[in-house]
């Protein structure tokens, strides 16, 4: 199947256009046919051996998302200690989640004994399953841009916070908690950028040929 | 910015029809401006605290290529005798690389120590820096897709090979090897689905509300 020149301009524009979304949030509902969709893009990422050891927690009771924010509140206050004096109070002038203004949260696991013990092309690298999770993640994230939604990665949480507040079982782990809803606007930059966190490199100096090659920066 | 029901719709279409490419790469050159534009989508992928860690080796030199795939080829053996007997007969039919027949090979690494001993977003969940990495892999195999261009993950090789053949520094985690090249067809589906190694899970299976449900599947 060709992708058209237009096609593809719409796939870049999408992932150029595409934020991690903190503070933009606005309390409007998703369609359901809309959340599908999304998902349903996410369970076509690739995976290791066709394992597809992703699942997608929908969260959207009130209760579960206070719970959820108490974990990122604390373990923001834990985080924000590791940080020089300096970055700490730029760190704490930075909205880093927006689980309770999100009307959706998702919750992004990967079963690592799906579908048995030995699984193509996962025979060396054992994270291959950890990774196709991730690819999942992605592709809900450039779906949800699609359909002008954001979505924010909310990393600064306990794995057993959300396994507790999930009922998720030991055996399966936790790759992401996303928040996704329509938004006020997609910023131009990622926040960390505008607000001077740390420079977008240069693409020239991730490209390497045929050899790693040093370059300082 | 908005997207248009249009490009929405070009976004769905490139994500299901992305496929991980094995057989079927041509001998085509792939323009510097073309594999430029698909390098800088990949840099644009979501990461930790705008960290950024990932780098990209093109690979397209012959020897370095017959080195990888020297790689794969002992790894492979290696793996195939991990699986039952009839799956073993089934293993070896199927063809899990397209090294030599692509123009390109890209390796995806990760600085784990780019920015600082502490970056935000990764005080809690250490690994987010490596699923930043493997967000720039979907992100770089989406772009490929809207350029006509297939992609393959090979992931049955050993590190060390990659990072002998590449001279990576010990510090540098190694993500990923994709092989990249204009393609005689996508296939209609994923060839381990085609093959009846796994079958597709239905994604109703995969979507849980508020809670983790246990679906005997």
């Amino acid at each position: 199947m060709k992708i058209s020149e237009e096609e593809r301009n719409a796939v870049y524009k999408t992932i150029f256009a595409r934020r991690d979304v903190r503070s933009d949030f606005i309390n409007r509902n998703i369609p359901e046919d809309t959340l599908l969709r999304v998902l349903t893009a996410a369970h076509h990422a690739p995976s290791v051996g066709f394992m597809q050891p992703w699942d997608f927690i929908v969260v959207n009771e009130e209760e579960t998302k206070q719970k959820i924010k108490q974990g990122f509140d604390q373990a923001n206050e834990h985080s924000k200690a590791m940080f020089s004096d300096d970055k700490q109070k730029e760190y704490q002038k930075l909205k880093l989640e927006g689980i309770l203004e999100a009307p959706i949260g998702i919750c992004v696991t990967c079963d690592r004994e799906r579908n048995g013990p030995v699984i193509l092309g996962k025979t060396i690298k054992a994270e291959m399953d950890l990774y196709s999770a991730v690819c999942a993640v992605q592709n809900l994230w450039l779906a949800a841009r699609a359909e002008n939604l954001g979505v924010g990665w909310v990393s600064i949480i306990e794995d057993d916070v959300l396994r507790d507040a999930l009922s998720i079982p030991s055996n399966i782990e936790i790759i992401a908690y996303l928040c996704i809803g329509y938004v006020t606007q997609f910023k131009d930059k990622p926040e960390l950028e505008s607000a001077g966190w740390l420079p977008r490199r240069s693409v020239d100096k991730a490209i390497h040929y045929n050899k790693w090659s040093i370059d300082e920066d």
